[in-house]
């Protein structure tokens, strides 16, 4: 028997909605028990106060069962501005007595962490628990593609907790806290993946020197957990299936070039700056990761998003570069996150391209 | 003499910074006794409560004169959602003793309806009004390609004021009444440019009947005014320069090919999904208009800006919309302007792409 | 045996946050059995995309069982703007020994509609439906003091389905149709209550009509649910225990005096403007309506309320409320609920105080 | 002649509107040449973005001149959340033959610091400028019961302009950077008054060391400024009139009974729990800051504001202080001003109330 690679996208009428998922289950295309990873996009606001990403991990947990949430990796992650559509992706790790792939195919693993205690969330503790998960978890596959990562945040409670206990804080800004966890969550990937090496890493440098960052990794924080959770995406000439799995890094938010050229290696051809119905039909899923530029401008150009106290950045942020790659891919169903902390360069981010082989 | 459209793009570090158009004026490039419309982008919310519009109107006038007001169309659209940024774009009517264009060069014409009381807003008299003000002005094109207009909204005095004098208003919901004025002012367009016979309006199309538009109408609604201030932008070989002027409907809000075409018209060619850097300098301006689609989906994925009650739907579409025309011209200084009511189909809106030719 | 009203007030961490409840039950003192109603105050936006109270009753049916949502009334509320606590607020119905009170004990009933179609939403079927659900459980009061609602609202999908069976909808605003669920909801008090006749309703004056109002409804709206589930709260001599209810009705946002006489009525003597902490801990809870006047003043003086885009007026009037309540009773965890269409007089809205006697 | 001191509360209708100001210098009521300061309360959202401040004192500078900006202390605090009504509050500095008020009368001065660079904000250089300056200015007060600042703030293009001058800066959250200053500008007054002794000064302690504060100051942060603009408020033998100044600290959002004491000590006297209309005609302002506090909690109970990622902490606490001095007084124009980092204890604040003496 060989490893099989699935993926299932499915809408989301609400967050606490999991129809999709129960008739992909009933009518037997999807065995509960091979699932590795649900990745959602929920329509909350994607900060501090976004319940809706705890809401849909409940109802996940309701449909899969009370030990679900300890053996699949499900990462929430909240925000639809601009175009972006509410829908969960289904990651399933499947037995087939196909042939394995000779030229790669879609591979992926989890990995958890400890839970961390509030006084290491955005520091060095959390970027060596992360790069010690990964590491571990990383051996089966040829090439590491894109490392997906569900990061916990601060709250006013939280900050409490550890301050009762006598220790300080990365921030008591509880949004801040989301960037500074996001931040050492991707420079863990980056350790993991030998994109920068251990020396360069301080927790000084966490959420402040831009020019480290990892060009594969993707974090998003949420209220509802204490650890890490983590995916790992790459190819395997060991797994079978027609699925494959490209990535690149977009230089600013609105880097096209670069999303063409993931697209192209994943050999789906746009027309007309776009990729027609039947390229698209190809596309499984886009995975990106959107931040606003902290020198405040795009190719010269002012942006208000850090100066915006009405709508936070991450939110602009999610609604363009949704737009960006809805633009290339006709397609709104994306899951682009916010907040790139050392996740590509700044301003810019990682985007993979989850695609069926042609033919 | 023969008249020359010119156009001059500049940003704004904050909605009162009319420095840009300042030192346009003080190097002699821009005669400002030849402005005849100011766009600006500001970043307010673009709602009832932005002003942002009027502190940029009010800058401009201490800047240009008491009197400039009367003169110029001053255009201002709040909101720079996503990536946008703002700015200010000029356009002037200076005269030359170049040759006209054979070609047909970019021709530009005001026109201002007389102040509306608040019980005509969004109503039969604001459509009969625009479209009169149109017709007057529009003999010297040889195409009209886009029609500008500021309108005026309703606000809780406003209201009063019509109530206490015995009249009933279009709503009650102030933040509903801007696209009731921008749609009835779209559909003064369509009447004036035959695209909308007079006998399918009334009063209860206004809002309602999504299959009534215009290709060509931009309207965008501020509290500083009670008056439609129109700008109509079209072509005439009877006007000297190398500008030229063409427009698209996007059927969508990320109907990419409708702006490849609209760019392919004023001969700007994109790479790999986006203009090169040699092709964006010739790109003047786009003008463009953005709305959620009412059905509450693009292209079958359901959206969710018209159920967020934190950010108003307009400002998500004009993140969406914002993010499609960077991804395909690699800037972010556009002028996109939301609320799409009878301007262009439900969730799509008109497009124009102002242009210098190749050479 | 009699019959015994308890009413036990939790705090909450997060809207899936039930533990404060799981203790009450564990310690013995709560009789899970028993409860009537649970009322919550959820940190969401109170408004269309508030996901906190589907999330809080997802919650509270894990804790109780599958079957409780149908015999327990769960009024959940989204909104705790300005210094609102979030926490909910358990009222059972126990058995007891003791004699009934011949002053009149704290009584309850809940009652519960058929679920509406979208079409009826804010219609005089949803006004006919909830007082004929309120006749038939009224009964047992010697008086009733107070009505709580909770009314469902439309969703662009509901409007979709309404409008695919051939159906208008009361409106095509989601947000909007929270205020005419609300409003529907508080006539059918008013009806049953004899407060208004019925000829004096009809569809059109529902939202629309701010001198018809009942001075004992609450009715709050949510996504969650398409049936009204109904709270009745009065006094009757055959119940037992400590507990008693007044009610009054504010005739602004800011009418301090009208809870002086509420909490007078019910022996609690504010020093100073405020409940002194013994007096403080008399007191149960505060059930309030918080709404905007359409007037757009408050004694004359303008508030920004509705004529703000980036926060929707019922979440300042819920804040400004707040902060008047909480100035009186020195507390904030207060169940005060946003939009009271219908439900006290423009800009004003019913109170209801539970406490307990003294002594 | 002896100095008398005036104070003038006019409505705006947006925050361009000076037509209440020019009403009283067209009437002779007031002499534009004698006004010292000028507060207003304008309808933004108070915090980075906020240029309804910036279109006020442009509007205030065309009215009165274009060297006011210069002689008067425009102080702007936007936001009106919750009930509070936009207003201006004109204080004047007028000449008397009428004879010294033996029992102390209103007393008012300005003081000004230079332009402060960058990387001074938030930072003891603040601290020292602004406490030499109303040292300087204090001489002619018998008691001085408030001090309003006005003071700067970062925003992104600041913070660039510090770091290519090779200067770090105090935070790069340019929210944040609204605290800082405010928190150092207020420590300032602390310093000045001898509240605090300067050896418990440093930089580390601005917005961290939450028990130091000044009982006295109130400071508001503002983008259309790069100095502190002071105003002193006080009363003096030497003055004339029957206007009088008190002062309180507020211990929480909620303490009503603070109010009580400060309204008592101008012989204000609430009945049930509000100023009866005979009295609230001798209330001449109210000025008091809001903050919600940093443990996140009132009075033990949790709060929401500062988990809030849709409406920033500071505009919770203004709808909530707001209505608690709306309870109190009964009316809505109130000179609330968010953000009262070291102005006042942890989640408490100074209030003045500036009144009419009796008779």
């Amino acid at each position: 028997m060989t490893r099989l690679a699935q993926a299932f996208r499915v809408p989301m009428r609400h967050p606490g909605d999991v129809s999709g998922i129960a008739a992909l289950i009933a009518s037997g295309e999807l065995d509960p028990r091979t699932i590795t990873a649900i990745l959602g996009k929920t329509e909350g606001n994607g900060c501090v106060n976004d319940f809706t990403r705890a809401y849909a991990v409940q109802s996940l947990t309701q449909l899969l069962g009370p030990d679900s949430h300890d053996r699949i990796a499900m990462v929430m992650s909240g925000g639809t501005e601009g175009g972006l559509s509410p829908h969960f992706l289904i990651l399933a790790t499947a037995q087939t007595d196909a042939p394995s792939n000779a030229a790669g195919a879609l591979a992926m693993a989890t990995a958890f962490t400890r839970d961390f205690a509030p006084e290491e969330i955005g520091r060095m503790a959390q970027i060596h628990a992360t790069a010690a998960a990964i590491r571990a978890a990383a051996t089966q596959f040829d090439t590491i593609h894109f490392v997906q990562i569900k990061c916990p945040l601060l709250t006013s409670e939280r900050i409490a907790d550890a301050q009762a206990r006598g220790h300080s804080v990365a921030t008591h800004d509880t949004y801040h806290s989301m960037g500074l966890s996001r931040g050492a969550s991707a420079l863990g990937v980056a350790l993991a993946l030998n994109e920068i090496p251990e020396t360069a890493l301080s927790d000084t440098v966490i959420g402040a020197d831009t020019t480290l960052f990892s060009r594969r990794a993707s974090a998003s924080a949420g209220v509802e957990l204490m650890r890490n959770e983590i995916l790992i995406l790459g190819t395997s000439t060991a797994w079978a299936g027609d699925l494959t799995i490209t990535h690149e890094v977009m230089a600013d938010a609105i880097d096209t070039p670069a999303l063409h050229r993931a697209l192209h290696a994943a050999d789906l051809i746009p027309q007309d700056g776009q990729l027609p119905a039947h390229e698209e039909a190809r596309l499984i899923a886009i995975l990106a990761k959107a931040e606003p530029s902290t020198h405040g401008t795009i190719r010269g150009a002012r942006h208000t998003m850090n100066d915006d106290s009405d709508i936070n950045a991450t939110r602009h942020a999610r609604a363009l570069v949704g737009g960006v790659i809805a633009a290339t891919t006709g397609r709104t169903t994306l899951f682009v996150s916010g907040g790139a902390e050392h996740q590509g360069p700044d301003g810019g981010g990682p985007v993979a391209v989850i695609a069926r082989r042609r033919g």
